[in-house]
């Protein structure tokens, strides 16, 4: 037993005295070990206790970027093993990262989509991404990310347009065109108090953290301003076929899909005037570029060769043909980052491209709502927005959740998401507005025989379904030849058919001043497109009249039968019990106030008035009233629409030569749940009420007209 | 300037004695630091170098484990930044990963395969799975992972039935019923030359690479055997409410949601006494266990605490109620492994629930077949099958490439997605056996009203869209009424629709004698069930005569029409043109061998002879000819069965009360093509010679009857 008292008290200081001499001895003094790199905090690599020398590191550990080959000491795995030798210290936690894309046109829009999708699954901090855009580009990426809503997510929008004449005076050969020298003169476009940036290609995916990548600022040296994976073939070697003469670089060159800039250090090194002397200096002997900014970057570096921090190949893994990737990634489990550099892209032949195309596929098709999910540790993002607050308080036991849930739904959308040409101004011109899903595309073909002016459609699809919708397209030689049809996808999500959400999507991007409003399943008479806008300037619409010009609304039960050419041909098939007026068996209080009886006679546009349940397909000027979002799922979608028109008093005019037909479909799962379900029908009857609640606050007593329609039973079909 | 010659050569060994010494000043002498691990590699964890004394390790890491709470030491966010202190090295390259799962049951095999979607997401290593099943999850998951073809998967089967015995003793009130406590017998069921193997409860989602995992077996002391992460609740401190007396337990206690097994050591250690000792005892005192196998190893554990090594608790975020998971998961981007240990699994409460929810999502949409990538750098895994490899050398270029690529597709399928009751065994059952995709589920209800036998379904699906169906069936009283519908989900992949091998999907899964060969959008006559048996019965079906019975085909053009009860009501419906024969306007010939006139005035069963482009629907012994699969898309698939039946002499019979009736909907988008595309047309001309030459080797001369018949046009609507 010891002793009691300051016996054991000395006892215990003589124990600490020999732990503090035995850590000596078995840790040694060292403090030199911890270095601080660069980039600022003191990190754990390279720091690797050795017995008696500094002897090799195991397994390559300190070895940084190792080149491609060339390297004796590296071996083919060095690159690969995500051990923790070679990896710089990850950022500090929620530290900004940028990332700095040039973007232009619609397919690069939908190329940028899936390399952020890649960089939001892995990332963990919060990024701030610099986008410089053309127009196009512009208008379909601020909605994109308006909509998505991801947390921790900035953007900042540049127009190219303004740095055009900065590099416009290049001859330029690559196919990124002059978007692709844009990023020459990134430096004095993004803002003077950033100074570090990731700047990527449209054509990468991201394989991990981006933060990893971010880590690497910190191995360069005081002077180095430029990281660069060196290029993975053999291009600026030479000598490829012929006269194959490349712009100068350091042996292989430097592949630029992928690059590390240190803005404040090219800036004070006078970047601005040191790749322009290089450039204007090689086009002396050389006719243009070949790869556009990579020319210029390499023929720089090889100048001043101070100034590039090699990166390690994986971040940069070039699947172009005769790539020599395959030296770099001997693991496909390290890969970083997949740059997509042939022109040929996914169809690119290569040994593993099966692996490369279903990793990308993964993101291509990766459902972008689930990025949404929260960094939930960073406390800075921006609080949710109303909506996110409104939809976490609702209460799920509520019979109508469902309902309350879909309405406060933001959807992701993408606008014009293949190829459009805006149609030109004309003052007249008329748009067709509809909505679909996947199950009506076969209607689309049909829809552009029919209707050849521009039209505005908005598809509710998933991410993996908007691909099928893209092959489809592109496999179609009717839809293809089409630049006037503006597709904008809105994203999946939730139980019920936003309808009128859809229908929002594609009002707001009709670029002409009228639009048809107009049902996917209805096929317009061939001549409605011309003979709408002959209308609307006989009438004129708009200008000295508020009116909505009413397209009367036939159906078929066949599905083949002779599309009538006129009017005359029409009243036969109607007379012969081909076509009947729309709904005629299940709910013809829908379209009888257009009274098809006087319709028959007429030879002017007549003046019809509003009633109960009235929803006919109306045209109207671009500003016409928004549909209402809370109708979800089936019914009462388009009777508020009519509601609403009139209520703000558009004359309601029926167009003596104008039809439009439906064609035959199975019925909708929603009309289906309608039928089925007598907790549809209430949650219906719930929103109608509130519908009208908003109408009397908006037209006061005037809405008092609307109460007995709202209260009548609904439509059993899809209103 | 230095002096040439020895006097250089004596600086340079004088130069390198300093730095031997500085070498051992700076790093000291420790020898010990390199720890070699019972799991046999050297390794860098807790390997850091410290001034004067063994410091606190900087940021934790030379922390292990860290407890849950009550370690003064551990911040919040010590267990998860992955930095590379607390990592152990990977397992090498290649290495085979071992990893156990017990499972039973319809919804369970749903679940184990989101778990294994998200590990197979992250491995870079090939893994053996041994799969502890039921009947039924066995015959899941075989059929699962056998047209699966993950490269470098192994999968074996135990039959849970003959561990039952071993536990079937313990009373046991938790949810997971008996099947949680076989994760005791392991050790004995699993074979003997197997020596780690890491255990996973079926509601786990991998975040992680699960080498990083299996590398925490290094950490095992010399007599550790079973590595879990502690209890994220206070259950086991007990007194959560009066009189609740948990098993005894080390503190919180262990969670076994996760555990790494040295089954080698445990069989040493006479694990199979150990726990049955342990749990008789306290079974004396406790009248059952609450958490099944947890408590037991929980009790042992107590008992013998040198088993256990505890692992870092992001191995198992434990997503309970009232869980105190928010301590450990300081930041989200560090979760390994996901435990959705609630019995209300996503419905659980909790702050960050969406978050979870996003990255569960994230795998149960995910498309499995993009999990095929190789890990192409372990050359021992098994070569790719004939259909791969016959793949692999399509030409590309080949205008029919779309029909071979589909053709030789292996589609990934989930028989029996749902729970389902087989049906008793009875001589005369017939099952409706049908395939569909997502646009035709709205006919399943009132398929379920006209057809009250058992059916074996077959859906095209895409991950996202079998989870979108799941919801509709749950939804729908009608369908979540019936046990005896089995639905088999074929994962989409390609671009045609292959109708013939989702056919032969649904038909190998039909359990009864007979099958009833249908098609989606037809409703059978509501006595047609029994009025099959009795048919069958009575014509002495299979035992006596080889014959196929016709079921005469009808069609309505009108989606709401009053569907016959009986054959003079369906007369009078053809008689008043409100039914047709089936494509009596487009395709007459399909069907009309039926001989419709006969029919109408038939009392008895009469035989009818082949010809040319028949198609009807008919019923025939299980035992069938199957579909040929070279029939995808639109055309020929129905009538190359018919003519398959006719060689293989089944007798034609209508019977004379049968009828099914086609309902409309919008064309296929296949026929759409069919109709537009040449190529189409040719493509499916070739594939009809190929089938004439098969069906010429297989009957001879007896062929040459068909050859016409192949050389006729196809009908325009889909066959």
């Amino acid at each position: 037993m010891l002793p009691r008292g300051r016996p054991r008290a000395l006892g215990a200081a003589a124990l600490l005295l020999l732990l503090l001499l035995l850590g000596f001895l078995l840790f040694g003094g060292d403090l030199g070990c911890e270095r601080r790199e660069p980039g600022g905090r003191a990190g754990a690599p390279g720091c690797f206790p050795g017995p008696l020398m500094p002897r090799v590191p195991p397994d390559g550990r300190l070895r940084r970027a190792a080149a491609l080959d060339g390297d004796p000491g590296a071996g083919p795995g060095d690159h690969n093993r995500s051990d923790c030798g070679p990896q710089p210290p990850p950022p500090p936690k929620c530290e900004l990262l940028h990332v700095a894309i040039v973007c232009a046109g619609h397919n690069s829009s939908r190329d940028v989509i899936t390399l952020v999708k890649s960089m939001l699954f892995y990332r963990k901090n919060p990024l701030h991404l610099h986008l410089v855009t053309d127009a196009v580009a512009r208008n379909i990426l601020e909605t994109l990310f308006h909509t998505w809503m991801v947390p921790a997510v900035r953007v900042s929008f540049y127009h190219a347009d303004q740095l055009k004449p900065q590099v416009s005076w290049i001859p330029n050969k690559h196919y990124s065109g002059l978007y692709g020298l844009m990023k020459l003169v990134l430096p004095s476009a993004l803002p003077a108090e950033l100074a570090r940036v990731i700047v990527l290609d449209t054509d990468v995916t991201f394989a991990s953290d981006i933060s990893e990548l971010w880590a690497l600022f910190a191995h360069f040296s005081d002077t180095q301003a430029i990281g660069l994976v060196e290029n993975q073939s053999d291009w600026y070697l030479g000598n490829l076929w012929k006269n194959h003469r490349p712009w100068p670089a350091l042996g292989r060159g430097f592949n630029t899909g992928v690059i590390l800039l240190r803005l404040d250090r090219l800036r004070q090194a006078g970047w601005e005037q040191m790749w322009r002397l290089t450039a204007r200096r090689e086009l002396l002997s050389l006719p243009a570029t070949s790869l556009a900014d990579q020319d210029i970057f390499n023929a720089v570096i090889k100048e001043h060769p101070g100034l590039v921090q090699r990166l390690p190949c994986v971040w940069n893994v070039q699947l172009s043909d005769h790539t020599l990737a395959e030296r770099c990634y001997s693991e496909a489990s390290d890969l970083k980052v997949i740059h997509w550099n042939s022109p040929k892209k996914l169809r690119v032949k290569n040994k593993h491209v099966e692996f490369f195309r279903n990793f990308y596929l993964t993101f291509l098709e990766y459902d972008g709502n689930l990025l949404r999910r929260e960094l939930f540790v960073c406390p800075s993002q921006p609080p949710p927005g109303a909506e996110q607050q409104a939809l976490a308080q609702l209460d799920e036991e509520d019979p109508c959740f469902e309902f309350r849930q879909q309405q406060l739904t933001v959807h992701r959308v993408h606008v014009t998401f293949l190829p459009h040409e805006p149609p030109p101004p004309r003052p007249h011109d008329v748009t067709l507005v509809a909505q679909l899903s996947m199950d009506r595309l076969q209607m689309l073909e049909a829809l552009c025989r029919h209707w050849p002016g521009p039209m505005s459609l908005a598809l509710y699809l998933t991410d993996a379904e908007a691909q099928q919708f893209l092959h489809f397209v592109e496999a179609s030689p009717v839809l293809a030849a089409r630049q006037d049809v503006a597709y904008h996808v809105v994203y999946r999500e939730g139980p019920l058919y936003p309808v009128n959400q859809l229908r929002n999507v594609a009002l707001a991007q009709a670029l002409t001043p009228y639009v048809f409003l107009s049902d996917i399943d209805f096929l317009p008479a061939y001549s409605l497109y011309d003979y709408l806008r002959a209308s609307i300037e006989q009438l004129g619409l708009g200008s000295r009249r508020k009116a909505a010009l009413v397209v009367p609304a036939f159906e078929t039960l066949r599905y083949r039968f002779s599309f009538p050419h006129s009017k005359v041909e029409l009243l036969a098939l109607l007379d012969a019990g081909t076509l009947y007026t729309f709904r005629y068996h299940e709910w013809p209080r829908g379209h009888a106030p257009t009274d098809y009886a006087r319709w028959r006679e007429a030879q002017a546009p007549y003046r019809v008035q509003w009633a109960a349940n009235y929803e006919p397909y109306v045209v109207v000027p671009r500003d016409c009233p928004r549909y209402d979002p809370r109708f979800v799922g089936f019914g009462w979608n388009k009777v508020a629409h009519i509601v609403e028109l009139d209520a703000q008093e558009y004359e309601l005019l029926v167009l003596p030569e104008a039809f439009t037909i439906h064609l035959p479909h199975a019925p909708s799962l929603d009309i289906s749940r309608f039928r089925s379900s007598p907790t549809y029908r209430d949650c219906l009857q719930a929103l109608k009420d509130e519908f009208h609640q908003d109408l009397s606050r908006h037209h006061g007593a005037a809405a008092l007209k609307y109460l007995p329609a709202l209260q009548q039973p609904q439509s059993p079909a899809r209103g």
